[in-house]
């Protein structure tokens, strides 16, 4: 640890700095321990079959605003988040602990909406509320998800294992969220200076369900392994694209090119983005909030994907020297970078 | 759930009202779900060994007040009460993840402090920090601690195991964490009002640890093994005697008598409960905080522990229509009732 010398904003390492900073110097002591800190769950192994755990917190404030999420929506969403990491690792979620800190703002119905959300999305991926933590909170909702599941030692993958001339795949398609985002932000502005118009938020259903109610691709494990393929990486992308890709490209050592005009994204999303001065390749690179997951495969492999509507090739890996680059529509290259929200907020 | 009938605060439930409440739908979907919500911890199967996996949730101004509690010790503290649930499973902590939600108010140095405190418990108790998840607050800092220990399912004991007739047992001392806070509190209101004078803690140094750096008691366990006594039902006391013993009898669908002369009370904790005109017994029911193990055993293995200076029987569980009772060390029998902490204070 640092001596004391002084004060070091928060905001001088970011969220990914901060965990490798206060992680360095973890040593791991128990056999079981089979992976710690860095992918998007820790594996545990329990005589062969392993234990996937991943842990997310969400706060008020910070990852949502209660003027337009509603409380059923947002409990959804936060069994939804959590799920995709462990999908995400090629496991099955089995069991969550949920805890909350809570004002008394909130009211029992409302705690009750929030859990009535939850308990939707355990039924659609089958996992079980296993325990958890309930406490008063000063101000506002704070929620922390914790999924476990399970996976054998052959199935899992991690977001080390890509190789130089595999190929970058995403499911989906991307940046809706994100523009999701920026509707309902319009509208709660419209409705605070004058609260008598309606929100109009007919025909932008697609890009609000994909805010307000992610769903975790449960499907993409169990496609690929009909299909024959085991990604050589994997992670799901949580903040945005360009982030992901980084990750992968730094756990794996590798350098990329990713292809913009690849980037699958839906033609609501290219709109509203446009609508509002956007370029809808920047949402899809640092928009966030997708839940898609990102892979990687050996080229070999492509026969078998190329014809699914549901997995795009957006790029390929390259050797670490070669660097991480975006490979724009008029075929200039440029650095890839994990610009975050912070950036893409107008005002 | 309830329909929309209006808005019921949340005080109207309390912390296990509204737990209860918002549980009361979950069914079990997976085969490997062995114990979901209701105990210390949930506990999952995997080929014969259990998983064991326990939440907490601390929150600044609720759990913990900065102004007198290092971040070094809150780190600390905040691993020992996640792995005393662990612990009162009869399991062995392996793994824990820990998120936090923090404010810029904190600086990298006051996170390394925090961290510092969380890597020295998990020296103590040889867990690895597998993951975690680190986020912007808007105000305060909010800590969510998640552990997973093993246990076979011959080893594992749970709460609603208790029958009529076993002894009721808890090891160490209780009261003192209490006392601890009551005295901080008292230092912090001289500070504030007189900054120049410095705090008299000399002397304290007992109960002001069992406040500020509590250790779970990882040695009951294996001490029991030796003496070769499985307790019948166990919980560890997080939130006061009185409200874990109602735990246990309801769990186990027994009453019980307690002992008001059979509690263990250090003098250090006796003579400062004094000093604030606090009853040391309604200290040890009601003060929590103690992370002793409470835990019932077969009359046929008194023998077995009656000797042992960390383990005091301080009742006996009896038939559900016999009620929980305290008998005072007048003699009188009252209905034991969980306070907890607010009825406690007196301004």
């Amino acid at each position: 640890m640092l001596e004391n010398t002084g004060r070091t904003e928060l905001s001088s390492l970011g969220e990914f700095g901060l965990i490798k900073h206060l992680t360095q110097f973890i040593e791991i002591k128990n056999e079981s321990t089979i992976k710690g800190v860095g992918d998007d769950a820790a594996v545990i192994d329990n005589k062969g079959k392993q234990i996937v755990v991943s842990t997310d917190m969400l706060v008020e404030g910070v990852h949502f605003d209660l003027a337009y999420m509603p409380l059923k929506h947002l409990g959804y969403k936060a069994v939804s988040v959590n799920v995709s990491d462990i999908y995400a690792m090629n496991a099955t979620p089995k069991q969550i602990t949920i805890s909350f800190a809570v004002s008394n703002r909130f009211s029992v119905e409302a705690m009750e909406e929030l859990y009535s959300g939850m308990m939707l999305a355990c039924e659609k991926y089958k996992v079980d509320i296993v325990g958890g933590d309930t406490t008063t909170s000063k101000s506002g909702l704070v929620i922390s998800i914790t999924a476990i599941g399970e996976a054998t030692k052959e199935e899992l993958i991690y977001r080390d294992g890509a190789k130089e001339g595999d190929l970058l795949c995403v499911s989906g398609d991307l940046g809706a969220a994100y523009v999701g985002l920026q509707l309902l932000e319009r509208e709660k502005k419209i409705f605070i200076e004058s609260p008598d118009v309606q929100p109009d938020l007919g025909g932008y259903d697609y890009i609000l369900e994909r805010q307000l109610k992610p769903d975790a691709r449960k499907d993409i494990p169990p496609l690929l392994k009909m299909l024959k393929v085991k990604p050589t990486a994997m992670i799901d992308i949580s903040d945005g694209l360009a982030s992901e890709i980084l990750h992968l490209c730094s756990q794996s050592e590798t350098g990329c090119n990713l292809y913009e005009d690849k980037i699958p994204i839906d033609p609501s999303t290219y709109n509203m983005a446009r609508e509002f001065n956007l370029d809808p390749t920047v949402c899809a690179l640092s928009g966030g909030e997708d839940y898609e997951l990102l892979f990687t495969i050996d080229q070999s492999d492509f026969p078998k994907i190329k014809a699914n509507p549901d997995i795009s090739v957006i790029g390929h890996m390259t050797s670490r020297k070669e660097g991480r680059n975006l490979i724009t529509k008029g075929g200039s290259s440029h650095p890839l970078i994990a610009q975050g929200w912070d950036s893409l907020i107008k005002e």
